[in-house]
């Protein structure tokens, strides 16, 4: 969806005036007809924006729980929004093939073709928040997953402030309450070996959703509160948390930050990467986001992908079954 | 241009034949009529291939020095050949993006719009080799400069071998003959952060091309030699090479055949990154491809990526006056 310039105008001054604004003062001041307002008005009625039309005039009675750009004043233009799409991913690439620039948003309501890691579904029925941003940070490629650090700590503080709830991060990037994944993060690059042209970050939230099929693993903001959130204010202070990250990507802050929010660090897990089972206590991250591990041997590994099995104690290499999936 | 098999099928016919090979002969051979087959020995022609036509039959007399994929028997299918194109590279990657195979290769007589490292420009005159070889390893990408190493040593060895010319490394990824830029390599990669999707690896050898007005730093296979050089022959040897390579990607052993034909190990050097200037002596390689330096102060630095100079001796990092860029 384009973001039209009226009706973005016109909530503009409905809701600065926070009450009755004739047809007349409306026209006046957008400079455009008083048919014009109407009809956009009507749109935005159509959008699920409640306006109340009285001969005193129009008032906003209520907006929609949609993450339409009129949602997030300042960055409409750098917002391309779906009620439904296959994958945010996807049009946040071609976009970005295209030379969008940095901070450009995709958010879609929900996706039919939702992606995560290693070509893994993502589940994304309404209700959900997914959107990709696309970053254009001036650093190697080998840096690359601090873009999935930085934004798996701005997830769980945003969820920390506005809700109090102890949202906590496993390695690589994943965002867990009780230890259960509340939020996906997924990052394709595009890079010279020197520099990232782009990296695009997808973001997946479990807001409002449930999905009982996967309740021992899977959680959302909803079944931690009991009740709904408001997932355009969610959004809008995910995003302002994000911009204040960003001067931080390449800062050894976001490091201890994530340490602070990590619940893999001290654990003992089993990193299946491409080519390589790694099992051992984990003891820290690099500066390029890589997992290091000790191994029973007391020989340190490194991580620099992969998936993340947090075990339940120390545990010989050949006991599977002591293994708990998070 | 695309490979025509009975092109390809008649060139495999007079060279196994090595003399006279008639009409009649080739058209049963090959189950097409006469008139096919000299309707193709005629578009050979074009292509520059001397193909003698007596009462005797067909004799092939010599191939053109161009890099046309009938000069590379098994790998004829996975070629892309061009007499001109703006950027092999450009080329590769819309193939990629629409799921070429591993092994795809994208050859060009010249270029119009030769890209190298960081936009730079890379003059592509006739006479060079230029190539974009499209590879798919199950690697995460931060191993994704491993590639380059791997590449750049196949380049070097093969100089060595055909030519007994001491070709040498300099960190990240150019070949050297005497201190001169002989050849380099270009890589771009699209990747998620667990698994890189592909990686292009574009290679421009100045081959029996000049460049006088870059004499002081680059230098070519004729220059050296003091004779052309034949550059199928050349390529095919190279792209063997690679061949060879390819299992080696992830074992030790790449690094210390890289370590072997390096000139920046023990050097002292200023690496220009991007957000950052690192000053020292470059003393290893990590296993990414980084490379290991020591500051003045004792203190370790890895660069991960960047521009190289090597400096003559140990200096303070204000004495701009004693730097060679090489």
């Amino acid at each position: 969806m384009k973001v039209n310039e009226t009706k973005k105008q016109i909530l503009k001054a409905l809701r600065e005036c926070g009450g009755y604004l004739s047809g007349e003062t409306l026209s006046n001041q957008l400079g455009t007809s008083r048919v014009s307002i109407w009809k956009h008005i009507r749109s935005l009625k159509e959008d699920g924006y409640v306006i109340e039309a009285s001969p005193r005039g129009y008032r906003l009675v209520s907006s929609p729980d949609l993450m339409l750009p009129y949602e997030f004043p300042g960055l409409e233009q750098r917002i391309h929004y779906f009620s439904e799409i296959g994958s945010t991913m996807d049009a946040a690439r071609e976009l970005a093939k295209r030379g969008t620039g940095e901070g450009t948003i995709v958010i879609s309501e929900a996706q039919t073709r939702g992606r995560g890691r290693l070509s893994r579904e993502w589940l994304s029925p309404e209700g959900g928040i997914y959107f990709t941003l696309v970053l254009r940070p001036k650093i190697s490629p080998a840096y690359a997953s601090r873009i999935n650090l930085m934004v798996s700590v701005a997830v769980a503080a945003t969820i920390r402030k506005l809700f109090r709830l102890k949202a906590e991060l496993k390695w690589p990037n994943d965002v867990l309450i009780e230890g259960r994944k509340v939020c996906g993060i997924l990052a394709e690059m595009d890079a010279e070996m020197d520099v990232v042209n782009f990296v695009n970050v997808g973001i997946g939230i479990n807001a409002n959703t449930s999905i009982p099929q996967f309740e021992k693993t899977v959680t959302s903001l909803k079944g931690a509160l009991g009740r709904e959130i408001s997932r355009k204010e969610f959004l809008s202070a995910l995003l302002m948390e994000i911009e204040r990250q960003q001067p931080l990507l390449m800062k050894a802050d976001l490091l201890e930050e994530w340490k602070k929010l990590s619940v893999t660090l001290n654990k003992h897990v089993r990193i299946v990467a491409p080519g390589e089972v790694i099992v051992g206590r984990a003891i820290d991250i690099d500066t390029t986001g890589a997992l290091i591990i000790k191994e029973r041997n007391g020989s340190l590994k490194k991580a620099m992908a992969g998936d993340c099995i947090h075990l339940r104690e120390e545990v010989p290499n050949t006991d599977i079954g002591a293994v708990s999936r998070q």
